[in-house]
């Protein structure tokens, strides 16, 4: 019998899914295992550990997305440009030779987009197959995070996106600016939150708004147990009005554990947005590895 | 005799300026004891110490500016509220006992923004008087940093201004984010900062622009030595586009060091603005204290 197994295996953490023959994920198996922690290019002995008895039915086919596919990663799978389906995805998939199965390293995709800028993604793209598949429509896919990105969908394709340094903003500003003296904790404060998503609506120069977190606290105007949430509120709002520009929005798909959604639907209703779906990550990444199995010539 | 002595003090540095009669720079001097610096309240006595044979001549008056009026420093000196001219921040200067002379405090100034934001100075206000003492027209001056300045005058008056984290964001995103890591050396690069300029004049959404950093530098279209002047370009881009958006810039005054100013030309003519000023920060600072100095209800 050939199983298959799906992997998101990105910079911090690598996840696995055990897929009956249907598609329906049989088991999940996750550990702190990620690109980076991995040394001297030990990804098959980790990729063992994880699978354990999983591999006891026989080779497996073993589908990988994320930064295993990066420089960093196993083998470097290069990038599908944008206008990318499954089928091309699937296409550029590396087979990597291993006694454990079938292996194969999903590509990441790359766009050069209207503003002149490249961007690039790998193991979010797996994620959008995993919500095109249940629904062809256009629609904005986002998956927040330290880099969150909006992507564009049309016809099953990846057509445009960009990449948003949210997080990574967020928890610098936090730990080592000068905003960060004044913050007290990282309560959640819906009404500090939807404060700053609406100054980031008004007014796009976020370098600005930003320092409205100092001199806000200073003058004693949002308390400094609620200061998180403010500027989490304009680097998300800041992300959503950019995002919406264009104003073709359609669908929104949210792909993210659920208080990071709960934000994310917040920030969007403000800014008009209410026809929004909501999807748990692992479960986007399970759906995208399964899809794009079914488009990729396996050997055996 | 008694000597006009100025002082600019701010959380890194301390400098003094000594004035003839005329209002003429006879000395300066210089220390790293900002206000940051000295503990346990001692500014009196880093003052006498830094001021010196100065005080020779007999008790003085002596002007400071800067955060040494924050509730950091010496005493806190209230923010004096926009629109604001050289006889109200005179006026509310703090008189401080000493027995070095008549010391008096300089208030900084706030602001309540058309954007709902309250920004603050403390330290600009001096340099833009400054500045308004050689032309009283309308204009704009920014004083570029760690936390940069765009200050509108007119008739005298500071009527309104903003804050801009270009340079803290800068600091962080190099050393800090994931950016810094493709990223080699600070040198400066003409053309990659241009290209950073030009596409935040062409974009403002700037959590999404700071990420082509990587993904130019990942594709070899950035080298990694011009990366931090693209990634500083992007930063001050930022900032222009978002100062000039109203479209009324007149003349802009520039209060920055050579190659601080050179790098602010080159933004400002990408945007199209030619009529450019720039002062040196000390020479501003020494010409704003004088100038509210002769403001001042002085006891002795």
């Amino acid at each position: 019998m050939t199983t298959l197994i799906g992997g998101d295996w990105g910079t911090s953490n690598l996840r696995l899914f055990r897929f009956d023959a249907g598609g329906a994920v049989l088991e999940t198996r996750e550990a702190a295992r990620g690109v980076l922690a991995v040394t001297d290019g030990g990804f098959e002995a980790e990729l063992a550990t994880l699978l354990g008895d999983w591999l006891d039915s026989g080779r497996a086919r073993i589908l990988l997305s994320g930064m295993i596919g990066s420089r960093q990663g196993w083998r470097e799978a290069p990038y599908v440009a944008c206008p990318a389906d499954a089928a091309a995805i699937a296409l550029q998939s590396l087979a990597v030779a291993s006694a454990l199965g079938e292996i194969r390293i999903l590509p990441g995709v790359q766009v050069e987009r209207g503003d002149g800028c490249l961007d690039v993604m790998r193991g979010e793209e797996t994620q959008i197959f995993g919500v095109t598949m249940r629904d062809g429509g256009a629609q904005l896919v986002v998956t927040p995070g330290t880099h969150s990105k909006w992507v564009r969908v049309k016809g099953g394709r990846i057509v445009d996106f960009a990449t948003y340094m949210t997080g990574e903003l967020y928890a610098l500003l936090k730990t080592h600016s000068i905003l960060g003296r004044l913050i007290e904790g990282d309560a959640h404060d819906d009404a500090a939150f939807a404060a700053g998503v609406q100054r980031a609506l008004d007014e796009p120069a976020l370098s600005k708004l930003l320092f409205s977190a100092r001199s806000e606290g200073l003058f004693g105007r949002i308390a400094p147990t609620a200061l998180s949430a403010y500027l989490s509120g304009l680097l998300v709002g800041a992300e959503v009005q950019a995002a919406l520009r264009d104003g073709s929005a359609g669908r929104v798909t949210v792909i993210a554990t659920p208080q990071l959604a709960r934000n994310y639907l917040a920030a969007l209703a403000l800014a008009g947005i209410d026809d929004v779906e909501v999807m748990d990550g692992a479960q986007a990444s399970a759906a995208g590895l399964w899809q794009l199995a079914t488009a990729i010539p396996w050997a055996m």
